[in-house]
């Protein structure tokens, strides 16, 4: 059985959800990244890098959401949750998922986790001052170029769309009206209505 | 044919690479980085981030370096550059290469590009200054929990080790001794020496 581990707000709820919409057999631990377990030696010795998520498989530990999202997809063909078999179609989504990965969520954290990129508190506050123009530019070339409708990739689900579901919810926070952004608007509302999505959201608001 | 649009001393450098290792059909295209071109309509036309790389191929285009490494290898098979039908062990090197792409780059990233995220001149003075730091941190795991040898993924080269090398030829620019990384030290020596690296570092530092 796989092991994920998660964190309450962070972006491992995109692979949560990735494997709760594949029905595979996994346990979902809960790392508290507020208490900062996610440092601690025991978490460091399966991630090394200190974050969420991490999915332990049978033959050892996976990270990093991209990875882990096309990793469900791969093996857990019948929910087709990616067009593994076609280069070009798999190759849009990884290029929409890891511009999720690299762009938009690094513009998120520089709101909360900017101490990452410089040490002087003016500095962070700078930081924290562009993330809702930023945040706002991405979502502009989302909405326009990237997104197809009514899914991420065009007719059909994929991992990339609980990926933008999860991106998307930091908007409110990040001080953008994810209303000027109609489909992808339409799209957090739709995947907040799938059963797998409510399920998880469950969990993961629930008290430890 | 494929047509591949890099700029110099940019992290195109690994899919330019992976092209050439694959015996891809392929004609390179310089984009002027310095003088703007990335920003121009037609280039905005191909790729709305702005950035390089951007593959287009008979299909339409793709961008991300971790979303053209795989595809690289995906269609040409015979290259052997990804274990394209083990997920487990294609889940390993897109992790690696994701870390490169989304922590790795952006660090890097911090030192000449802090205008991305801060506005004021004294935040980006501080973010180039933890620039160092940042990258020896993120070397230090990779040589000791992520680099396999002799090859990134251990005794199989795949497209792990263009993009390695092109972050790796990077640290003397961020005021990081290689040495301080013996192995890592030791691909970036061996990469130089293999026919394709050489030839695309030829090609890439021509003069225009």
């Amino acid at each position: 059985m796989l092991k994920f581990y998660y964190g309450v707000a962070t972006c491992s709820l995109a692979s949560h959800i990735a494997l709760e919409e594949a029905g595979a057999d996994y346990e979902a631990i809960r790392v508290d990244i507020r208490g900062g377990q996610q440092q601690s030696p025991e978490y460091l010795a399966l991630n090394p890098k200190g974050r969420v998520p991490t999915l332990v498989t049978d033959r050892g530990v996976l990270s990093e959401t991209p990875a882990i999202l096309a990793y469900i997809a791969q093996t857990h063909r019948a929910a087709e949750l990616a067009p593994i078999d076609d280069p070009f179609a798999f190759g849009e989504l990884q290029a929409f998922n890891s511009y999720l990965c690299s762009t938009v969520h690094v513009g998120h954290a520089h709101k909360m986790r900017g101490g990452r990129w410089a040490d002087d508190p003016a500095a962070r506050e700078a930081m924290t001052a562009k993330v809702t123009q930023n945040m706002s530019d991405y979502f502009g070339i989302i909405e326009s170029r990237m997104f197809r409708g009514p899914w991420v990739m065009g007719e059909r689900y994929s991992v990339g769309d609980p990926y933008l579901f999860t991106v998307s919810n930091w908007l409110e926070g990040d001080g953008v009206d994810i209303r000027k952004f109609p489909r992808v608007a339409d799209h957090f509302e739709r995947m907040k209505a799938r059963p797998a999505v409510a399920k998880v959201l469950d969990v993961v608001s629930a008290k430890s």
